[in-house]
């Protein structure tokens, strides 16, 4: 009997990597101009990482972490999201000792055990930046730009942006008191979840898809801003007039994590129905210090993967795909056939993609291998042409013939090709 | 209290992270020109997989696997090495349905528990390929050399090449009890863990390193190769002949994986002791059946690249460092300070990597971070030079200063530096 991949995991195939690898390549070079460095955290932490960095009383911490014990009785999680480990590996490794400003910027597998559906999977991938070390709203409007200039880059159409502030502890705290108060009337008729989040987390319950009728006219939090946190979030604007981002205000924008303070944002994308946020962010000026190092704030964002994927699709926006195949080399012969190892060895050190048939198969269905490979040159070599030192070269979108000396072949193609 | 890394894992920071990213890219472009395109499968994988793909008895799945069961009650086991997950991947995809041989590479994070040690981790990261379909020798000569060809182009040096046959099942039943002969009179003086492998695993106490005293003059699995055994064989070793690869026979050379068949090799690198082997791999005709899929041949490697940059750094060899940032752009009075957000964002939307101070640090201090940063040019805007429309520009290299339209400063900027 075959076995299959875990639920909910994908296995990403060639056909379908290369959107993988533009996406990336994209990210890289984008963050390069924007001055993110790469880094690259272990795929689990310990699980303490997460209750104090996501938030014991999120979902994620609750219900959706792959966590276990290793042989050493540790329990370990696989991390849900990529902010907890930078921050972690900040801190760990003193980052705040270097005189800038930390932009750090990671792609890789995130893991959530959730109900797999369209666009969301149990192990996905994220592309995040974070920046650490500085409370100036410019950098809320670089993230945030960023992001947006990803997305425009990559050539997906009408992205909004959605910001919020979600003010500071002083801001949050009398801000809970509020929609405690609000609620009150109706805290009975409110779903299993949100009865538990009232007590412990009430801000959560504007999330919630089953109570949104008793959410409205709840206060929101933009209104109870203090001077420090209005004057943030004024600028933050102000900046992103002057980057030429389109945003919109959304009141209600709280995002599922913790640790979020003054700025919130997210991406919406058209196209992909209901669930259309296709990534997002904010500021955590807490967070550091939370989890055990010098209270220095941060400001970071996480794109989707697969959700980007599916918008590209939808929209029907053309990726790049897998480059042609350079050379295509056909022995006839035994000897001709044992030659061609070599000269397709010397091809690709000349930097040629080049190919041969390992199946001992007929002229014919090597020719169609040729044709598959979208090659740009079939090479034919057959004894007597071994024999006479030449080797004949097909171009298969003219069809024209040329015979030249094998021992050039390989740096004449190269410089053709490639010069 | 702050939370540490996982023990035997590692962050792979800014100034590391610069020579990850090179190896990586070096190892896609050679499999570009080699006609291998990326697969990437899940980082965990149904715990039966490992048992079948990589063997229950050996020391992989019996001790240093991280298996755990998900909310779903499934075992499940981060990866400990890359082919099994392909194979798999290979099976279940039907890619035995194209015609052409299916040329694979991968390249990431793999998990075993094991006792961390020097260029041993338990998160570690291997580069991989695997060629599924054909029993042609080339194909075996083209992995050897696609793995030589690496460790060359990255600047390793005195790489040697071990290569031994290690037979088809027929062989290496017959071997088998040709070892335990050999060993029956001193079963009782193994270690405890050889006198279990003699049952189970007899070759595998050729590897034992407390045993070594033993295996002298211990039968060799060539000597006792059948006649297609050895004709497979003899083309591996005149197709590397032909490919210029160096090897030499190593007839004690078994790998520790089960489902090797016929040519087994590994890469051996001098400078960083007695672990001197930095990847290998081998022909695996029977693995593709075992995983529950048609009898398809394949062979493959895995090249660990925690290993390779401990040599590189032993051997002394240079990788290039992280680019330089184009320009530092300083912003002297309020309203220079905010004009420069909007001009940084400019400069990057035209390609170049810029930066400014986001920790309203003094002019001298900024000077010092766009040294740190190596930057071509410092661009300091101030509140006088707004009005007028201009900006002041000093090439760090030269000393050198000029003037420009504040207007068209990041289109010559590019032009000069890109164009």
């Amino acid at each position: 009997m075959s076995i299959q991949k875990p639920k909910g995991t994908q296995d990403l195939l060639p056909g379908e990597i290369e959107k993988w690898q533009y996406l990336e390549s994209k990210a890289r070079e984008l963050c390069r101009k924007f001055n993110y460095r790469e880094i690259r955290t272990p795929i689990f932490e310990h699980t303490e990482l997460f209750q104090r960095g996501v938030g014991e009383t999120t979902d994620i911490v609750e219900k959706e972490m792959y966590t276990f014990l290793d042989k050493g009785d540790r329990s370990l999680s696989l991390r849900p999201e990529g902010t907890a480990g930078v921050v972690r590996s900040y801190v760990e490794n003193k980052l705040y000792g270097e005189p800038d400003v930390s932009k750090l910027y990671y792609v890789g597998p995130m893991f959530r055990y959730e109900q797999p559906q369209s666009g969301r999977y149990r192990q996905f991938h994220q592309f995040g930046i974070e920046a650490i070390g500085s409370v100036d709203p410019s950098l809320d409007a670089e993230v945030i730009a960023l992001g947006y200039t990803f997305y425009k880059e990559i050539g997906l159409k009408d992205v909004t942006v959605e910001i919020n502030s979600v003010g500071n502890p002083a801001v949050r705290a009398a801000y809970r008191e509020h929609i405690q108060q609000f609620f009150a009337p109706v805290k009975d008729q409110l779903c299993k979840d949100c009865q538990s989040r009232y007590d412990r987390n009430p801000m959560r319950i504007l999330d919630c898809k089953i109570d949104q009728k008793f959410c409205e006219g709840a206060p929101t939090i933009v209104e109870h801003l203090d001077e420090e946190c209005r004057t943030h979030f004024a600028l933050v604007q102000e900046y992103l007039t002057a980057l030429d981002i389109p945003f919109r205000l959304n009141p209600r924008l709280v995002r599922g994590l913790d640790y979020y303070t003054h700025t919130a944002f997210e991406y919406k994308a058209a196209g992909i129905g209901a669930i259309d946020t296709i990534g997002g962010g904010g500021r955590y000026n807490g967070l550091v210090g939370q989890i055990g190092g010098n209270d220095e704030p941060g400001v970071g964002l996480g794109l989707g993967l697969e959700r980007i994927l599916l918008v590209l699709q939808a929209q029907g926006v053309e990726i790049p795909a897998a480059k042609p195949l350079d050379v295509y080399l056909i022995g006839l012969g035994e000897a001709a056939e044992k030659r061609i190892v070599g000269l397709l060895h010397e091809l690709r050190l000349e930097g040629l993609t080049a190919e041969k048939d390992y199946q001992s198969r007929k002229m014919k269905a090597q020719m169609k291998s040729a044709d598959r490979y979208n090659a740009s040159y079939v090479a034919i070599l057959g004894d007597n042409e071994l024999e006479k030192g030449e080797i004949s070269l097909k171009a298969l979108a003219t069809g024209e013939q040329e015979t030249l000396p094998l021992a050039d072949v390989a740096r004449t193609l190269a410089a053709r090709l490639h010069g």
